[in-house]
């Protein structure tokens, strides 16, 4: 099986059984797909197939083993490895990332802020210390820093990813409104609050 | 044309086009679709077919008016109307929301914070004052408010939901990471960050 061929509608499905599954009480070795699909209110086959696709089968009448089943879901979500981030553009949202310690849970460190107000170049969030953009490509090679996450106003979320890409970054989990221009080997991943925004007052005003 | 039925990625293009459009020189009165396609590299068809769900059809050779244009995305979109909206749970993320005075122009504006933390109540931030969650309900229905936002923990989410859907909360941004179990006659859109996380890692693992 092509692991890279899942949906993304699977992509997303697996942190939610994945909280899930952390939340059983550990004295349930073993659960099906079936109790799974209807907690959830998910169709079972959905179910069945969004977990095979980590490579865990379960077993026959007793159903899958808890804990091989959130190790198969977190190496197969790349969370069993952390990859450190920096993270450029030092706002509020910035600095709420910088403070969900849990996200080491879904396989990202990050480990330092980058800005251009040099009332903020020096400080620390939560420990993570703030550095001049100026520093941003030869701290990423120096560092073999993989992700980078954009936080900065859209018109200069282009040219931080630009010179993101030039450090080294291999992936890039962008927060700024716009689509970023890149070479097809990077990886983008967009949050777009304005769009999430668009779904919910579309379907606000039907109602 | 049922609006209703528009998809969801046209729902999640429209604010990328609105942007597009705002920024476009004063200038400039009309622009064609293939113009558009082309600056985002997009399907021209698919373009079309997304202004063409706003009701705006353009003008043969000349293309679409773009002011014209602008209105009707806006519109389609619910962003003509802003929404009062209240948020519950008062941290770093809150914080970034309450924030972001441009929501406005998506058609949101929240008016007013909620927590149970005796340190916040009272607390204004960005204007925005902090009640204790006890007089969430009440402000709801004396203030009608449609719109809830959710950023409290995922153990806490769920019941902060009923609580706002008590008072008469219609249509709810749960950035909670948990499956919110609602009347079918209530908005969820959930806004996840681990899976969006998700996306990202698994494939910076597979590159």
């Amino acid at each position: 099986m092509d692991i890279r061929k899942v949906s993304k509608p699977t992509l997303r499905r697996l942190p939610l059984y994945l909280r899930y599954l952390k939340n059983i009480s550990p004295d349930v070795q073993y659960i099906s797909s079936a109790q799974i699909a209807n907690d959830f209110n998910y169709d079972p086959t959905q179910v069945r197939k969004d977990l095979a696709s980590t490579g865990e089968i379960g077993t026959a009448r007793k159903g899958f083993d808890v804990q091989s089943l959130i190790n198969a879901i977190e190496k197969f979500l790349g969370w069993d490895n952390v990859n450190d981030a920096f993270i450029v553009g030092i706002g509020n949202l910035a600095t709420a990332l910088m403070g969900f310690n849990h996200f080491v849970q879904y396989g990202l460190n990050i480990v330092a802020g980058f800005d251009v107000d040099q009332s903020l170049i020096g400080k620390s969030i939560n420990n993570k210390k703030v550095f001049h953009l100026e520093e941003l490509t030869a701290l990423v090679q120096r560092m073999h820093v993989k992700v980078g996450i954009i936080t900065v106003p859209a018109d200069y979320a282009q040219s931080v990813a630009e010179l993101m890409v030039e450090g080294g970054i291999k992936a890039i989990w962008n927060f700024a409104p716009i689509e970023l221009k890149l070479p097809s080997r990077v990886v983008v991943e967009n949050v777009r609050l304005s769009t999430s925004l668009a779904v919910l007052t579309n379907k606000l005003k039907n109602l």
